[in-house]
């Protein structure tokens, strides 16, 4: 491949505008387009951005300029001038997108969490398994939970024999520009049954691990919060240890409630706003205070940015299906500085 | 004793004034009267009820009769006449009163479990400590979280060896008529270290167990949901053994999510609407399909119902103290058809 990695982002709601962004401050790849269905303020906001705006189907064309919003053409279109397409449409439609995808063998694949696994050759998280989506054809990002358990686990996973993973997962139940989802006043089981499809988005990843999860979804936008415990198969580790591994990771940074006074994920993003672009939050936060370790058990409590914590792993799967770039470590040292993910402490 | 108990319940909140109704249900008590400390709807609604009203201190009275309510007496003429004294006054406020009620040597003292556990001789739960309680001078009741927690590991310890319990509690911010608590938008730990009290409050009654627990706090107001992980020393047990023990139990209902489309806390409060005065659920919750066995471990879903669970308990413990009813199961049994709680199954 010579020059540049030309990248197309199908979608640009939640995730695909913050994945647009990101391409843009890489020195290796480039935003050819992004594909919006709808005329509406997310189109004039690409638009604004300066993005060329691609429409699905040449039947859409006319929908957005009787609007006066101006279009460079459809998606298969786009997808003639692209190396890699980043699809972060609705859940679910990515798989039928799959469809077009495949008529254009040149264009490498990148699917969201909302689709089944079996949509890509790989589902990915960076930290976990990078190489093995080295240029393959296709590849899902899974999805924001699961991106915050594999983090932890696979950081753990390098320093200690985990035995089995018990993840209860507090879920915002919607995205701050969603108008009509639900609950306002209600603590949901989702799903009643146990274990929640979280544990079995891990396993896609590292399938040899012991792993339950429970969620419920609360009336809040900002962030999911997890509490994890992790049954470790040798005794002998320290709270220290982990707090040391913690500290050295990357993509995870730890939170000091008693210094910082932050105590939850109100006043995570409300640092945020004042820092970050759209408040985002791409780094696992881990609480350093919650960190407890009871004989052979480590417990403790992180929070999940909802809206970015996937866009780093999206920006390495371009890396790694081109096969740009072949380290891990390179590729994720890339993404970290231009995205300016914090180290060790969060405000510290 | 001679007739039924008399009791004075001070504080006519959210659980007192359940107590004065429930305490009215029972063929071996009397509410004497109830002691509000401000003139406001809890005092018209005290009085429309038909309880005597009694105020802290002499200071008190003109204080509610400017505003036209009529007043019965002080709180310590109160405790001249009663044989049993439930506080329910704001946690701590227990500790301040039981100064006065001590002056009163024959009155019998139950606080509520926002009071330390020294204020009292015994931290009670029914299932699990009635006949310790029995003829003491005091008794706490513990809070609604710690009351749920040991209703299910009483329970389950019963029939099974239990080696460690691990609970994730989900606690509503704010009962319905508290107007100024939060959060609104956000997920807060509660605390940030861990393990949060609840895991101390449980051992003031079962001291033996090796329990963690961890709580946040989220924007609702209706119930707090516990995810409750159990281990066992012994393996084979299976998820029908556990079923076949919560349905006989008492003071535990299960709530088939697949059959009644109850998933949450919101369309649990729904149906008690429909069918219990102020929407009361004092039984434990346990959501049927959530209960998941995997080895050694059950894991499963609660709910708490924060305003009632306790009631039942303080009717028990009021029995406890003054020795009328020796047998646990007796007055319990009494407790609960008075109450009209519900046996087996949620609504079936």
């Amino acid at each position: 491949m010579v020059g540049k990695i030309r990248v197309a982002v199908n979608g640009y709601g939640t995730i695909g505008k913050r994945v647009a962004d990101a391409i843009r401050l890489q020195d290796d790849m480039d935003v050819v387009g992004v594909v919006k269905k709808s005329p509406d303020y997310g189109a004039l906001l690409a638009l604004k951005k300066g993005f060329n705006l691609y429409v699905p189907t040449q039947d859409d064309i006319d929908k957005f300029e009787i609007t006066g919003i101006q279009v460079s053409g459809t998606l298969e279109e786009l997808l003639e001038n692209v190396d890699v397409v980043v699809d972060a449409t609705p859940g679910g439609m990515g798989a039928k997108n799959k469809q077009i995808y495949t008529r254009f063998p040149h264009v490498k694949q990148i699917f969201q969490g909302g689709e089944k696994p079996d949509v890509a050759e790989v589902s990915f998280s960076s930290l976990c398994n990078y190489k093995e989506a080295l240029n393959k054809a296709s590849a899902r990002v899974v999805s924001c939970n699961t991106t915050g358990l594999l983090r932890l686990i696979c950081t753990l996973g390098n320093h200690f024999k985990i035995s089995r993973v018990r993840a209860v997962l507090i879920r915002r139940a919607a995205d701050p520009r969603e108008v009509k989802k639900g609950p306002i006043n209600s603590i949901n089981l989702n799903p009643p049954r146990l274990p929640s499809h979280h544990a079995l988005d891990v396993k896609t990843v590292v399938p040899w691990l012991d792993i339950v999860t429970a969620a419920v979804v609360v009336p809040t936008t900002l962030m999911h919060v997890h509490h994890v415990a992790v049954r470790f198969s040798e005794g002998g580790v320290t709270r220290e240890d982990i707090l040391r591994v913690l500290e050295d990771a990357r993509r995870i940074v730890l939170v000091k409630s008693a210094v910082t006074g932050i105590k939850g994920t109100a006043q995570l993003i409300e640092v945020a706003r004042d820092l970050r672009p759209r408040n985002d939050i791409p780094e696992l936060v881990v609480f350093e205070d919650s960190v407890h370790v009871e004989k052979d058990e480590l417990m403790l409590f992180q929070a999940v940015h909802q809206e970015s914590i996937v866009v780093p792993e999206n920006i390495d799967a371009i890396r790694a299906l081109t096969g740009i770039e072949p380290d891990p470590e390179k590729s994720m040292s890339k993404t970290d500085s231009t995205l300016g993910l914090s180290k060790k402490f969060f405000l510290l």
